[in-house]
């Protein structure tokens, strides 16, 4: 029995179902470990001491590499002098600094945990400012695991969507319908960087929209709230929708932004800096002084480094191996998303059935894709990196 | 100006109302630091050097020291392998099973950052057991910042407390009133490990009504839940109301379990574990390794000590001081709450005018004291920190 088998059987006894949440290795095909004993650059090893080109960067936070020896020494060195007290370091200053500086639209900066907690806190102060309760969001979008940020309903009363009307993403008629429906209540509308809904091909963000969403909330006086969340820092190192000259009112961020130390962060505009203040948000950890070091160390490398473009140019070199390797095997990829974050799938693949055959063959091959959800490059990877990994995904294909 | 204006300054500009939540310093005497530089044992410097004996402990998170040398060891250590990945490591299993086998009514264990996490995911795991939607909730309790869990309303629609009926903690009549008028339709009960309201004196729960919240769940099919995010670990190595031997269904922990490390925890029963299964609740940090080694590490710290038994020793040993200290110079206290999470205010004091006289006085003698809000004691507290604060306290007592 492999190491992995006897933490699933340990784990089984006192976490339900056996793991909770999107890290649940039940949702993954046959042969994907649960357990991961290290990490470092854009390797991972399993309990077993299997080797993995990780895709998956932690779901989104690793941006600069596992461990990444600068924002590690950031963090470290913080973690030496203070990291909790009765109130924050002077980092909280420098930070907010930090991004008021570097995102457009924002005046103020709030910090948080969770990507959750930073959506929440949008809609809150959207609520607070317009003193109206509807938010648009988008149908099938995730905007966190609380009970009004996702499409999972279990354990959640119908009421608690009551105030949250669904629209389609990318469908200016949608979004203008659903906000006619609740004229004169509309607080704010809740977007994404891009469509990324899992277990759906992804959708960019088409310009036309993002232009419609921000005159629809012009017009009503609504917030146009940005969750960043996932996006953030992969696509622009301004918020995501500035690569269409959109800007929103309010932005969430979480993730990446301090290269996986937990620190989630709400952005916003002057005209909402008086709501911000009045809406009382808070929580145990959220003054950490060793995340908002190491926020700064990755904030700082990926200006360095130009982290979109690069991330672009190493998600396009995979995307265009798979194309070429899955044309020569005759297979028809599905490929979505921005390079970036990119999401692979075959056409015409009920129920993932061939997907999760090529992406248990690639595991076998130190390859750890996802079949489902979008995946994310980092700086780590290199291009040998991405080389290796077309490798391995070559020989997967031949085994299909 | 001092160091610590030139921040609030700077601060000023980019966060909203110069600091958000419960570290906002707008809402402590004058005279308090909002930015601080450096944390040890039990003591914090500001940002302009000065130095206090802590009575606040982050607000409770911190029980074993500021950068206690076991538990920063046991973090550091684990982040030179592995923090965050594509799954958790060992250490989740490991810190599942310690919790369970510690806490009498836990078999099974979710983890999560927030403690207003931990109590929301309760919620949805009663909700999805009973298939019910109410939940009561004692009136002026805090469970966290979101929504349903705080008084504060602003930027909240009322429809969002709809499903949360009010009682009043400690009166058996009320919360039987409250259940009768949802009957049918409930599904938990939220309770605290004693009455901790911010801005009031405390009350320790009474034996009779925490009896009485048992039975009517067990009458009712509703599931007890206990927020043990603040008061956990520091009156009982077990849940809170096991002093009275009484057993929770549900859980929520945050704070000090991982000594200042973010990590908050669900513990539930064997009845609620297939709800629990059931709801889909994460987030990007909830499988961090480091803080799962600090909690443990916490943990076995907290047992070879003894926790609950030290921290009580301490705090009569402030607190008979204070009284004798306040007697002496002719003035009335009002000492409320657990010895380990004191609470210290002055009779007949509209809007806290002397104590904030006392607190600002104290603050000056190097004892970093709350006017309004529960303290905390940790193990880095030794008898002669007491006696020095003590000393602290004679002088500003002296002032009044």
């Amino acid at each position: 029995m492999s190491i992995d088998d006897e933490l699933r059987r340990r784990g089984e006894r006192v976490i339900p179902g056996g793991m909770f949440g999107h890290m649940n290795a039940g949702t993954l095909p046959p042969g994907y470990p649960q357990y991961f004993e290290r990490a470092e650059g854009c390797r991972l090893w399993d309990v077993d001491g299997n080797e993995f080109i990780d895709f998956m960067c932690a779901y989104g936070p690793m941006i600069a590499g596992y461990r990444n020896p600068q924002v590690s020494a950031a963090a470290d060195r913080q973690r030496q002098i203070m990291d909790i007290g009765d109130g924050p370091t002077r980092l909280i200053v420098d930070l907010a600094e930090q991004l008021t500086t570097q995102i457009s639209h924002a005046d103020w900066a709030i910090f948080a945990k969770n990507g959750n907690d930073a959506t929440t806190v949008c809609n809150m102060v959207a609520r607070a400012h317009t003193g109206r309760r509807k938010i648009l969001v988008a149908r099938g979008a995730y905007h966190g695991a609380q009970p009004w940020a996702s499409r999972r309903t279990k354990g959640t009363p119908e009421e608690d969507y009551v105030h949250f009307p669904r629209y389609e993403f990318n469908d200016i008629e949608s979004i203008r319908q659903a906000a006619a429906e609740v004229e004169g209540d509309l607080a704010g509308v809740v977007v994404s960087g891009f469509k990324h809904d899992a277990g759906f091909p992804q959708a960019l963000t088409d310009p036309e929209f993002a232009r419609a969403v921000r005159k629809l909330c012009d017009d009503t006086g609504a917030a146009l709230i940005l969750d960043d969340v996932r996006a953030g820092m992969r696509l622009s190192l301004d918020s995501s929708w500035s690569l269409f000259g959109v800007q929103p009112d309010l932005s969430a961020w979480g993730k990446c932004i301090a290269n996986g130390e937990p620190i989630a962060a709400v952005l916003g505009s002057e005209t909402y800096r008086e709501a911000a203040a009045e809406v009382f948000v808070t929580g145990s950890f959220w003054y950490q002084a060793a995340p908002m070091a190491a926020a700064l160390a990755t904030l700082a490398i990926l200006r360095q480094e130009d982290a979109p473009r690069r991330l672009d140019h190493l998600g396009q070199m995979f995307r265009d191996g798979l194309y070429e390797q899955a044309q020569r095997h005759g297979h028809s990829l599905l490929q979505t998303g921005p390079p970036a974050m990119p999401t692979v799938m075959f056409e015409d693949d009920k129920g993932f059935e061939v997907g999760f055959r090529f992406c248990s063959a690639a595991l076998r091959e130190g390859v750890y894709l996802h079949p489902w959800h979008n995946m994310f490059l980092s700086l780590a990877h290199r291009e040998s990196d991405i080389g290796r990994a077309l490798e391995g995904t070559d020989r997967a294909f031949g085994t299909l």
